[in-house]
């Protein structure tokens, strides 16, 4: 087989750096474009990334001859990854998906249209079928999946197991988010050393709504989303890789600690699709008393597990447990490569 | 008038030194004995506190000659704030009791006894009626009385005004702990250097508890507790001083995020009583969109106060908003005295 | 006496924030002028600084209704302090002295011009004599005068007393600067959390060439550079304030611990002068085995003395020892002040 | 060939972890044995790390049914690997050298003994010559090997190449060490938050003697120290991993930048040796202008390469460059195991 040809939208920022390392070898997929803002266009990756390459000791040999071009149709590939920034991401997307190519967003723009897929493989891989509406009704040869904001991953992950045994109705979360979320620059030293910061921008509103799509289904060619409550509290604070999430659920039905766990560690919707990105075991159960911790656990299969734990009664929902997940990995630029692969193995792309 | 004298048991942890800080040049009280374990006695406080000293550039120049003593009964005062660990705090603050000191307790070992006040001055003033009772049933010359859990304080300091405004029926609450709340040596540097700790020994359940005493009212000559659910998750973060809380709450009425907030603005209740150490505010009602933060808000009012901001609708209870405290001030050394000042105010002491 | 007006040129950074806290209740000195990008002006400095203000709880009260104006002459003052970027600072600087008024300036661009004073008035106030060449050669009604590099003062003010008493020949530093010193943002979180970086843009140089003409001789209206080597490493750590160095040093003549420690102690070259803004103690000594530490030592005397401490020998030059600085006021803010007052009890203003 | 059965004394500590997760799978050895304090004894090694392992997600597999016996002679081994804290460590290891054990200690206790090998294989395999004099003097069947202190290590690495090349004469070193070097609960948070700590317990001694051996020649039996000068300051700085090194050297001869990095890269002493743990380039040369950086370099080849960088021309000595190494594998745990790699290679164990 040959590999299908990807460009990387957005390759200088710190996604983009991540889907450029988590390709290489990649047993599908061959990078051969990478494209970024006008200023960088024209020369190599290399040239480009000299002063900017920062998530690794050094870049993937593969990648550092590539030419850099602009963000536009004419690319020599079958499907982009997009990495940019949603100030940008909206019209650039839309001008890939009309020219005829898949395009697997990692920007909010597209996220909640009503006819764009957004997508977890292992929650809602059906939602696909919203391709087909998105192209009739927009007229577009090529089309758009997107996938979640970083937080939403990692809770929509660790809540679909329990949504699927007892019925979800409630669901607080707290966070605590890495400064890896926000970019590079991104987040200032003056703001993270010795300090929290209680706020960052959309963020709960994303948390907030996007599970309601995710854990929707689908009903008549549309996703009607899921009939319950989230309520969201986002922090940043000094950690490089890794966002905790402390969640509180309130569930249909009756479920004891150990049918949770169960649920939690059943949890395997991929096996049979064998995405070479896709996690063993999605979701991690911890039984220490003190875990996840970032420093031990953000990295779980390659960073694309969840680590969930402390599962412990709550006094006014149902249930309290704290989850982690590898923001840049599953977060953001796993979550791309893992949705392009979902659309190579359902026949959306590679014909 | 003469000074009482005062003298602080465990005066050589970050609890006490903090305390031996505050009250050096205070208007009604001296210290004239510092005491900590057997091993520390017999020198001056200079000698002892040599390497240990570790919260100011130096030790006060009236503590460094006091000679440390063994924390038993004979200490030359009338009263002891206790900054001991729980370990050893319950059985010595009883002998201390029973010799007739007032005891200002830091320590969790009486907080829960039911003949034992657990005092925050601005909340519940009229629960030092129970020393009565306790003195008793005790048979003691002297008596207890104990400040709550740091994450406790400053969670009911803003809950009291609502309580009594609108009434208060589930509080949610999510920690984000500086590493000064375990004392010194206290959390290693390789659990906080780039990581985030989910567990806290014991914090959840005294967050939960407390509040219910704290909160309840007096009824018989016994404190019937509130009749509310609290839920915490406590995690310690990479803060040197300051816990940050986000809470979430449902009230018995409707109020507007107007009246909340006026209801935070609005709480005085010290203000006839006039005690030293109490802030001007014990609330400060914050309207930036990104504040409390440790770095900024930490020590306002000298650390006595509480800093509230970000309030916002709760999609599933009633509103939420994020609380900040200075643990070591306010949550522990000025929370011990100022219950010793409230002490002395009513009459309990410096007759 | 009436206050003299002063202005201050960059109002809006780190170092702008800085100097408009210090001002407040200035005895000699009242802020007339902020000034600040053509973006910025025609707003309050309140509401400009609405999302900016970052190093304190809030804006002075006397701060918030001044009138952001544009960086160029015709402002209402005497005296302009220039806390500008060097990118624009030589240029704008210039316009000032040209157009009459005097420039007491934190930017790199004129310190080493040989016709302007680089001041750190402890060590040099006689290089305010270059001011006279300067304006005759220049053409100017006004002039400017500069202060170091953060890095460098400190550095400076430790080793004068040395150089008076023993003579100095090299000067060997290591330096772990704070990320205050890169202005806000400045430095990435991404690049302090579990890091350091061993890099500081031309700041080697800075603290390799600047003290050579700080702790050189007013010969015959020039200043005769020191005859003595300096080597500088520079690195970034997570520290928010405070420039930590390790200095190694060869003298002219014997001394001793002892005579070294007497000569930092001894030192008082203001005392006469009585700057408001000037340090008792420009240099305290620190006995402790471990200090100084920027958590404890970097405010010293309101942040403007520099702390020295575990002097002992060093294998290859003569001793080593620690100076730590707190490079926003010390090394910036509180520099720019400090040479105003100079220029005020000199003569040079005020008149 | 059966593997060497290999124990580790202090099998608890943050060395003795990293020795267990570096020998599952070790081609030539199979642990045995875990030894710690009394109090673990009798335990298997999981439930006495049960809440203490925390430098990788889990205990390997083959470690964790092991018995924890004491640290005495009697254990099922050849070898012992001691990550004993100094404390204790001198007359245990005795015991074993005299029982007939081969020793590879981390501890500090023998290191200058003048018939202890204090080895870095690729520098000075031959001081294994001492170990016969050792037995001899002092009747011993067994021996005991040193590997140098952590800091002491990457230092030796570094400057080898240029001894060769060019003589050495004087080092002057400044570090920022990171708290793993501390062992584990070591370094408190409130030490490391927002501040340095330029004080490392005895740490300077050892950087400053220690080399002076290691780089020494073997003669009549004896080694000959280095004849040059070492200079050190050492700090601790809030990273979990990996100590930075900023250095400066004198030459005996003239050497061009191109010379020195030449020697660095072609530093591949053990190629010949094919010791299982040996780094291919124990020195990585870095032409990034700001690394070698902890969060990129420390894990270079496996942890156990020091990454050098910034190599630039000093004022005062001749050259003055970075180094960073990773204290726990390469400076500690992989020391100790590379050692006994040699030992084997060399036959003074596995015959």
């Amino acid at each position: 087989m040959d590999k299908i040809k990807i460009g990387v939208l957005g390759a200088t920022g710190m996604v983009g750096q991540t889907i450029i390392n988590m390709l290489a070898n990649h047993p599908w997929f061959i990078v051969t474009e990478v494209a970024a803002s006008e200023r960088s266009a024209g020369r190599t990756y290399e040239e480009v990334m000299e002063r900017r390459w920062n998530i690794s000791p050094q870049i993937p040999e593969y990648a550092r001859k590539l030419k850099v071009k602009e963000c536009a149709p004419g690319l020599d590939c079958e499907i982009v990854l997009s990495a940019l920034d949603s100030s940008v991401a909206g019209g650039i997307e839309e001008q890939f998906a009309q020219a005829g190519y898949a395009v697997s967003s990692n920007a909010k723009n597209h996220r909640m249209d009503s006819d764009v897929p957004l997508i977890i493989p292992e929650i809602n891989a059906d939602h696909l079928e919203l391709i087909k509406k998105q192209k009739k009704s927009r007229g577009w040869k090529g089309f758009i999946v997107t996938d979640p904001n970083c937080s939403t991953i990692e809770l929509c992950i660790a809540l679909k197991p329990l949504q699927d045994k007892f019925g979800l109705e409630k669901v607080m979360v707290t966070t605590m988010q890495a400064v890896s979320g926000a970019g590079y620059p991104g987040v200032p030293s003056m703001d993270m050393i010795d300090n929290v910061m209680p706020y960052i921008g959309d963020e709960e509103e994303k948390v907030q709504t996007e599970p309601l799509k995710i854990l929707g289904t689908m009903s008549a060619g549309d996703v009607k989303p899921l009939n319950a409550k989230f309520s969201a509290q986002c922090n940043r604070v000094a950690v490089r890789y890794g966002h905790m999430e402390c969640v509180s659920i309130k569930l249909s039905k009756k479920a004891s600690e150990k049918e949770i766990i169960a649920a939690f560690e059943g949890f395997h919707p991929l096996n049979d699709t064998r995405l070479p990105t896709a996690p063993k075991r999605p979701i991690v159960y911890l039984r220490n008393y003190d875990r996840p911790q970032p420093k031990l656990d953000v990295n779980a299969e390659g960073g694309m597990a969840c680590s969930v734990g402390r599962l412990r009664p709550c006094n006014i929902l149902d249930y309290k447990f704290v989850v982690l997940g590898h923001n840049l990995v599953r977060g953001a630029a796993g979550a791309a490569i893992l949705n392009a692969e979902l659309l190579k193995a359902k026949g959306y792309i590679g014909k």
